[in-house]
């Protein structure tokens, strides 16, 4: 075995639109690891199977000024993000070896993670592991709190979701539509747009792209008006949305995809609509509610189980190809969940 | 007797800055009113006092495109809006001669009230009547409605309140500063920084028109970043305080005086701050929370008289004068609540 560890790192910090030469496969010299080093107690080694290519890591990318919720990434140290693992070794209590687990992890073949605090074990093991990723992790409770919590919606309520074929908006839409919801979903190519009617069964979408005026095609999809916005792309499209809102909307502020690569962001001009029509617009960070996440993991297994859920993964093989993977979630290339295979076992 | 009806009707549909001429004072013939006609059960006969000009006022100097919450005023008939009388006549059960009442009115001598469901008898006199013209009446229960509801305040939070010597900022400034905040005010004149820190006990106030950056005036009063932020303006502060929010920070929106004369809204570029610190912005309208008015108009009335409150009011005497004091609302003339004076009983 000439295993090493390979690892992408970032080489330097980014403005603007990120490049794949902002990151750098490195190999690191000598065998894998195969135990936790003595005198790290509470440490665990894990083997990485999948990564999750999120569009809030883009934030991690930039030097920080301390403002953001997220610490960033340091320069050639590698990227680290949301992942799937099995332990191999493990000096914490709650982790032993063969566990498959998920959390934040490096962009490495194996982890050592000293703080383990942030990984959960899988127990649904006989799911995809890939799900773990979006649909049964990060992404799938970001759909369900943000829609049921912050959306607070009602039966009947119209729905709308932006980047609706991405990792959560495809989940929002699905859930909005188990409550019995009216839902709408933009996306930016026509085949995501056959996905999410024909796929994930919303009611109507559109290829933003292809629109001319936002503010008509919601017009034409909403005669009535909007309840709910699930908000992912920010820019352009919230502004039009505040246009459509119905009286007393809420709009749950998940993401802002659009905006994370701009020096400006783009300016928003229809805000007196939050007074005129008594909306709420609320912002929320998932790792904030994680004490609801075994809860989810058993109402959501138990969907997929039953085929109420339906879940589509863009699936890169391989961690040299993670870098193209991350940065073609801001030009839309994946479609649905992008997910990077580094191992399958 | 030579009274008539004399009126202030709008002259015309308003775009951009309103002026004098936007509207006019017209003689109505004959003599004062002094009963309900017959054949109008319900109606209720009030000789008008005092009379309100509020900054949502001028929305409904436009033309409506039917989206607003507040329907537009008639060409050629009198502006309607908020004021104090006194019952001349009634054939409501509700309602006898004599009563003081405040609610919606028109602007005129005397208003025959058809349908009186929003007029609220004054059940305390004794106190300077046109005080129900604000800290009493709709203004005043916004304030604290707006402050203790949707900003959900703790003491020692840092709240910051913009317009905050006008009739809404004045008063959640004070409420405020009876749970126990740091409180901070922006105002227009120097003269309004001295009556907030000297009147109305903020302990900060800044005149926004002498900030070259407004972004640094609000990191040089809250250098921990608010938690609360009243907004009565919108605009450029808006796009200001987003930069200075803490994390899970409330606004709630009352307002945007800035923006209510614009063709086209000013760009708000720092929306993002919603995700990454966790905010909620909410909109409300005062007149969705009229059941709440009762117990308010208790408390603030022993306020009142236990000199918790202080109220600053900026009187025009005279209906004719009444479109300049609307006005100058909206290049901040007045100096706190602008009233105007019809008569005095």
């Amino acid at each position: 075995m000439a295993a090493t560890n390979r690892k992408i790192v970032l080489r330097n910090y980014v403005t603007g639109f990120p490049k794949e030469s902002d990151m750098e496969l490195v190999a690191a010299g000598g065998a894998a690891p195969s135990r936790v080093p003595e005198g790290t107690d509470g440490a665990v080694l894990v083997k990485n199977l999948y990564l999750s290519c999120d569009p809030y890591m883009r934030g991690r990318m930039s030097k920080s000024d301390g403002s953001s919720y997220v610490h960033g990434f340091v320069v050639a140290e590698p990227i680290t993000g949301y992942g799937v693992g099995k332990v191999v070794d493990s000096r914490h209590p709650g982790f032993k070896a063969g566990d498959y687990v998920w959390g934040m992890t490096g962009w490495e073949e194996y982890s050592l993670i000293k703080d383990p605090t942030g990984l959960f074990t899988i127990r649904h093991p006989e799911l995809p592991l890939s799900y773990y990723t979006g649909l049964l992790g990060m992404a799938g409770l970001t759909a369900y709190y943000g829609f049921h919590e912050i959306c607070a919606p009602k039966e009947g309520e119209r729905v709308f979701v932006s980047a609706a074929s991405g990792a959560v908006g495809q989940l929002v839409g699905q859930f909005a539509k188990l409550m019995g919801c009216y839902v709408v979903g933009s996306a930016g190519s026509d085949d995501k747009v056959t996905l999410l009617k024909e796929k994930f069964g919303f009611d109507e979408a559109f290829n933003y792209k292809k629109e001319k005026d936002l503010n008509l095609a919601l017009k034409r999809c909403f005669p009535e008006g909007i309840d709910v916005y699930f908000e992912n792309v920010g820019g352009a499209m919230l502004d039009a949305v505040l246009l459509n809102m119905r009286v007393r909307g809420r709009v749950a502020a998940c993401g802002m995809i659009s905006q994370y690569n701009l020096d400006r962001p783009d300016p928003i001009h229809n805000l007196t609509a939050i007074i005129t029509k008594r909306l709420r617009i609320e912002g929320f960070i998932v790792s904030d509610h994680y004490d609801k996440y075994r809860e989810y993991e058993e109402k959501v297994a138990r969907y997929v189980k039953e085929g109420k859920i339906a879940y589509v993964e863009d699936v890169t093989e391989g961690l040299e190809n993670a870098p193209a993977a991350l940065i073609g979630l801001f030009s839309g290339r994946n479609v649905g969940k992008q997910v990077v295979v580094v191992a399958k076992e």
